[in-house]
C-alpha cells in the first residue's frame, strides 16, 4: 500500500468537491480572499483523516465530504487569522492572505470561511439528531482551538511553561481537531460505539504526535529542508516541547545561558547555536522525538480493534508517516 | 404602554441569562476579552426583537433566550472585528476590545464569541428539524453580514455608489439581522406561516429604516448629542444614504464642490460646513429622513395581521421609536 498514492487519490476527490463548494460570490474581492488560501493547496490532512475513518467503519465516503469541507475551511479560517496575529508574511509559499488582500479583508475572509464551514456542515446527509451532535462537536472543537491558540500566544511572553501546560496547549490547538476529524468520520460512517471511541483515541494521539514531531523537525532539520528560520523561534521564545523540556531540566551554567538567550530578539547566530547545543546536551531533542513516537504508537494501538482493511492500513501508515516525515 | 420600560424589563431578564452563559473560562485573558464588550451593555435590540416577536405569536419567552444570546454574541463578534478593521478606538464609551486587550486577543475573542453563539444556539428547546432550519438561517445571516461589511469597506474608496448598491449594503450589513431576529422569534414561538412572514417583513423594514435613521442622525444632530465627529465621515468619504443621494443628484458647481471635498482627509471645517449646506440644499437630508420613515411605516403595516396584544404594541412602538430617536 502506497500511502502517498492513497492520500493523493482522496485529496484529488476532495479538492474537486471543495472547488465546487467554494464558488464565486459577491463582493468579488471578499470571495477571492476566501478562496485564496483553500485553493493554494495544503495536505488536506483533516479531510483525509475524516474520509479514511469513515471508510474504516465501512461508511460511504460521499457522506462525509460536506463535513470534510467544513474541517478544511475551519482549518483555513484559523490559519488566516493566526497569520494576522503572528504577523506571518508567507503561507504555502505564497504571501499570506492579509499581505495579499489587506488586514480588514483578511479578517472578514476568515470570518466568512468560518461561516461557510457551518454552511457546508449542513449538507451532511444524516439523521437530524446525529447532525446536531456532530455539529456541536465541531463547535466545541473550535472553542478549544481558540483557547489553544491563545495559550500559545500567552506562552511566548512567559519565562517558564510546564510540560503539562505545553501538552494541554497542543492538545487544544492541534490535537482536538485531528481527534474530531477521526471521530466524526466514524460517526457519519455509521461505526459502532467501540469503533468511534477507537477513532477518537487514534485521532487525539496522532494529533499530539504530529505536533510534537513538528517541534522536533523545526529544530532538527536544517534551514534548507524546512524553509523556516530556526533562530527566530528561539529569539521569539517559542515554547516548543524541546524548549520546555530544556528550560525545565537545564542546570547550572546551561540554565543561565538558556535563560539569557532564549526569547532574546537580539540573540546572534553564535548564541542560537549555543542554545541548540544545550538542547542536544540535555537530551531535549531526543526526548521530544520519543514523546512523538510514543503518541503515534498509542494511535496505532487504538486501531487494534479493527479488522484488516485498506482504510485501516492507511490510518496505520499515516501514524508511522507522522513520525518519519521530514517536512 | 411605556416602550422604554418594556424594553428594559426584557433587557434585564436577558442580561441575567447572558451573564450566566458567559461564565469564566481559561485562558482567563481570552475570556475576559470575550466578556468585555457584551458586559459593557448596549441596547440588546436584536434579543429584544426576538423575544417580543416570540411573545407576539404567544410563544414562551424562555424558549427564545438561548437564540437571543446567540444573536447578541454574533452582533458583538462583528463589532469586535469591525472595530479592528475600522481602527475604531472607542465602543460603548470604553476603549474598544483591541485597544484594551491587543489585536491578536481581540481577533481571537471575536472568533470565540462567534463560536459561543453557536454553542448557545444549541440550547434552543425545539424539534431537531426546526433547529436545523433556524440555525441555517443564522449561518446565512452571518454570511450576508460579512458581505455587507465588505461592501461598506469597498464603498469608501469608490467615487460613486448608486442608491440601490447602498440599500443592498445596509440590507446585508444591518437589516438581515433584524429580519432574522424577528423571524426566528416567530418560528421558535410557534407562529403560523403567515405570522412568521409578517415578522420577517417587519424585521427587514425596521432594520433598513433603523440604519438610514442612523445615517440621518449622524448628519442632522449636533456633535454634542451624538458624541461622534460628523466631519470625519465626510473626510473618510463614508457613503451614507445622504451622501449617496447628494453625489448622485448634485449638479453644476455643487457637484464640483462635493466631488472635491467629499472623501478628502484634509478637508477643513469650513469645507465640511459647505458640504453640509449642499446636503441640505439638494434635499438629501430630508430624502434620507423620508426613506427611513417609509420603511418604518412598512414595518408597521406588516404587523396588521396580528390581533392586538402587548407584544404587538411594543413592536409598533419600536418601529416608531426607530425614526424618532435622537441617538
Amino acid at each position: 500500500m502506497d500511502l502517498k498514492q492513497e492520500l493523493k487519490k482522496r485529496r484529488y476527490f476532495f479538492n474537486d468537491q471543495l472547488e465546487k463548494f467554494l464558488i464565486e460570490g459577491s463582493p468579488e474581492n471578499l470571495y477571492n480572499a476566501v478562496r485564496y488560501l483553500p485553493n493554494a493547496g495544503g495536505k488536506r490532512l483533516r479531510p483525509c483523516i475524516a474520509m479514511i475513518s469513515c471508510e474504516a467503519v465501512n461508511g460511504d465516503i460521499k457522506n462525509i465530504i460536506s463535513l470534510s469541507i467544513a474541517l478544511e475551511l475551519i482549518h483555513n479560517f484559523t490559519l488566516v487569522h493566526d497569520d494576522i496575529m503572528d504577523n506571518s508574511k508567507m503561507r504555502r509559499n505564497l504571501p499570506s492572505t492579509h499581505v495579499k488582500y489587506g488586514e480588514p479583508t483578511a479578517i472578514m475572509a476568515g470570518d466568512l470561511l468560518f461561516t461557510k464551514a457551518f454552511e457546508s456542515m449542513h449538507n451532511t446527509p444524516c439523521d437530524c439528531s446525529i447532525f446536531k451532535n456532530v455539529e456541536f462537536g465541531l463547535i466545541d472543537c473550535v472553542r478549544e482551538i481558540c483557547e489553544g491558540q491563545q495559550m500559545d500566544l500567552d506562552f511566548e511572553s512567559r519565562k517558564i511553561v510546564s510540560e503539562n501546560e505545553y501538552l494541554e496547549m497542543i492538545r487544544k490547538k492541534t490535537a482536538v481537531f485531528f481527534q474530531y476529524s477521526a471521530e466524526a468520520g466514524g460517526i457519519i460512517g455509521g461505526g459502532t460505539k467501540e469503533e468511534i471511541n477507537a477513532l477518537n483515541e487514534y485521532g487525539l494521539n496522532l494529533g499530539i504526535g504530529f505536533q510534537i514531531w513538528d517541534d522536533y523537525l523545526d529544530i532538527s532539520s536544517n534551514l534548507n529542508t524546512l524553509g523556516k528560520d530556526i533562530g527566530n523561534d528561539i529569539r521569539n521564545g517559542k515554547k516548543t516541547l524541546i524548549a520546555v523540556h530544556c528550560l525545565n531540566n537545564a542546570e547550572g551554567k546551561d540554565k543561565q545561558t538558556i535563560e539569557n538567550i532564549f526569547g532574546n530578539p537580539k540573540a546572534n547566530n553564535k548564541e542560537i547555536k549555543e542554545i541548540y547545543r544545550i538542547f542536544d546536551k540535555i537530551g531535549s531533542i531526543e526526548y521530544a522525538k520519543n514523546r512523538a513516537m510514543n503518541h503515534c504508537q498509542k494511535a496505532i494501538k487504538a486501531l487494534e480493534i479493527f479488522n484488516d482493511s485498506n482504510a485501516k492500513n492507511i490510518l496505520l501508515e499515516l501514524a508511522n508517516y507522522s513520525i518519519s516525515r521530514e517536512k
